[in-house]
């Protein structure tokens, strides 16, 4: 966690000063990708500024490579490298993916460009995805589904039928849920899981309240996960986060327990996983991200018992781009600390 | 909609007046469902009561025969038309059920029974399910499961993709979700979808603001329907409901629209529905509920193009039986007005 505004401000400061005047600044240049749908009219207005579209699938071209500001998305790997060697003036990427990550492996030099995500902007998407994944473990709609297929009524998943029966998940009612990766995703499901009557609890690396909900430490880990109907993982794939979930921890949780992965793939060994989802020791897992995506076609996850895939569709429509944009120009110019920096 | 409380006080008291003395009223029988968990301790402490598990896949006992409350729950239809021609005492049945179809149907003389329902202890299932279907739909679980089900990836669900795009649904926020039938399960479901970001209105036979939404009445259908993404038909399943949503209704939906059916089958139309779901007039439909169930195997609905069929299972699992029961015994023998009556 660097803190970069203060590198920015003498960097752009020194750059203003090569302005023809003191009363007229030079123009800089704000890329924008032509990847999404941006209300570019919602970015207007800065004097100093001038706002180019480009593609992120192909070199920046020569005419805007001295831009200073590169907003990203989806960018293809090689777009980005190339733009790491060859954008001399860059001081700022403002990337609209949830984590840095396709930036920080493309090479620019970030001691003296600052980069920020689009934290936030994916919260809603991917809280919903999370509650719709939830709902298909309990209500078994997978299930529905496989024997919908074969033109067969599956009657033991209708009429009727116990209520909320103990060493089950059949609902989110009375469930407990933990979410490991307490951010801003958690913060938007959380209560619509307690609105549903859910017991939510949080693990992060920094414990306390959080709009609410009682979040833990890791090492409370041990003690939450055999008290867990279902776990919902929102970690980011930093080498820290890697195989997070692994056999030991797999091991501590009831045999009805679910997993709900929509953070990183990275986060849970797939192997302990599948063993797991084989022996029974495990409920279900439906997941949104994997080790590898695309989900490989040998991956033995395919056919795992009560393993739901879902192809990383939780996010990728970044909501109020825009306006968190306007918030970093409006920070960027004024030389202050920006939002989501890395 | 007949007020039977009146009838059963008169009944009651000329029942109570064959006592041995005006101070120790005779003992009555309440005969309960040995077919779903109920905690009977909660229903016992009324003096004059006694209580009496039963089978209700069998004939009532003899020695249980003159009892004067019954509860029903998943009665087979032989066991209440066994008890409607030999329960001489009868005054009333509690029905679990959301409606009083199987206990109108078993000929019982409804003009000295009074008749509750089990109205409002399903409206957090269902409304969890339909919530759940909801989900489905626009998140394209099912359609998911079909590539997995083929080791396939279906990239073109996943990845990065339009916002909100217009003429489509793919997320609840923002989507005019349109409630057909505004009960008890449509105020439990509406404020998840409020909080999800959806604009929810309601159609009922009598309009008016319930819970914050606004209620229309089935005049204003022509004007709803092609303004809908998503309807969810919570329908109760008389005469008046047949086919409610019928081709022309169908016709006035976007192409892109929804139906989830969470309220009984006989209110749709299934061969207009297969109709528009075959030729694309019709987004998709997730139905638990079927004109004829279970879904017979030659229905067309099965391999209908985004149709997901979900075996009657939003609810069956009445929640706070006990409190009803207990409130409506003190009515009764209050002779009050009881609760749910039909």
């Amino acid at each position: 966690m660097r803190t970069p505004a203060t590198q920015f401000l003498s960097a752009l400061q020194s750059h203003l000063s090569v302005s023809p005047n003191n009363h007229t600044p030079t123009t800089m240049k704000l890329l924008y990708p032509t990847s999404l749908a941006l209300d570019i009219s919602s970015i207007e207005g800065f004097p100093t500024l001038t706002l180019h579209p480009y593609d992120v699938k192909t070199p920046i071209p020569e005419d805007l490579i001295d831009a200073e500001i590169l907003i990203t998305w989806t960018n293809s790997a090689s777009n980005l490298k190339d733009a790491a060697g060859r954008m001399k003036n860059l001081r700022w990427i403002q990337s609209l993916a949830a984590g840095p990550n396709d930036v920080i492996n493309a090479g620019f030099d970030t001691s003296r460009i600052a980069v920020t995500t689009g934290s936030g902007l994916h919260d809603r998407t991917v809280a919903e995805h999370a509650l719709g994944l939830l709902l298909n473990a309990c209500r078994r709609f997978y299930e529905m589904r496989d024997y919908q297929l074969q033109g067969k009524w599956p009657g033991h998943l209708g009429g009727p039928q116990p209520d909320r029966p103990a060493g089950s998940f059949t609902t989110l009612r009375d469930a407990r849920v933990l979410i490991w990766g307490f951010g801003n995703i958690a913060k938007s499901l959380a209560p619509h899981l307690v609105a549903l009557g859910s017991t939510v609890r949080g693990v992060a690396r920094r414990q306390g309240v959080r709009d609410g909900i009682e979040v833990y430490g890791e090492d409370k880990l041990p003690e939450l996960l055999p008290q867990t109907d279902a776990l919902v993982m929102i970690l980011p794939g930093d080498p820290s986060t890697k195989h997070a979930l692994n056999a030991a921890r797999l091991a501590l949780m009831p045999k009805h327990a679910w997993i709900v992965n929509v953070g990183r793939g990275t986060s849970v060994d797939e192997d302990a996983l599948f063993n797991a989802l084989t022996e029974g020791t495990i409920g279900g897992a439906a997941l949104d991200v994997f080790e590898v995506e695309p989900l490989p076609r040998e991956s033995k996850l395919w056919k795992a018992p009560n393993c739901i895939v879902s192809p990383h569709a939780a996010g990728g429509r970044p909501q109020g781009s825009e306006a968190l944009i306007v918030d970093n120009l409006r920070r960027f110019l004024a030389g202050q600390q920006l939002r989501n920096a890395i």
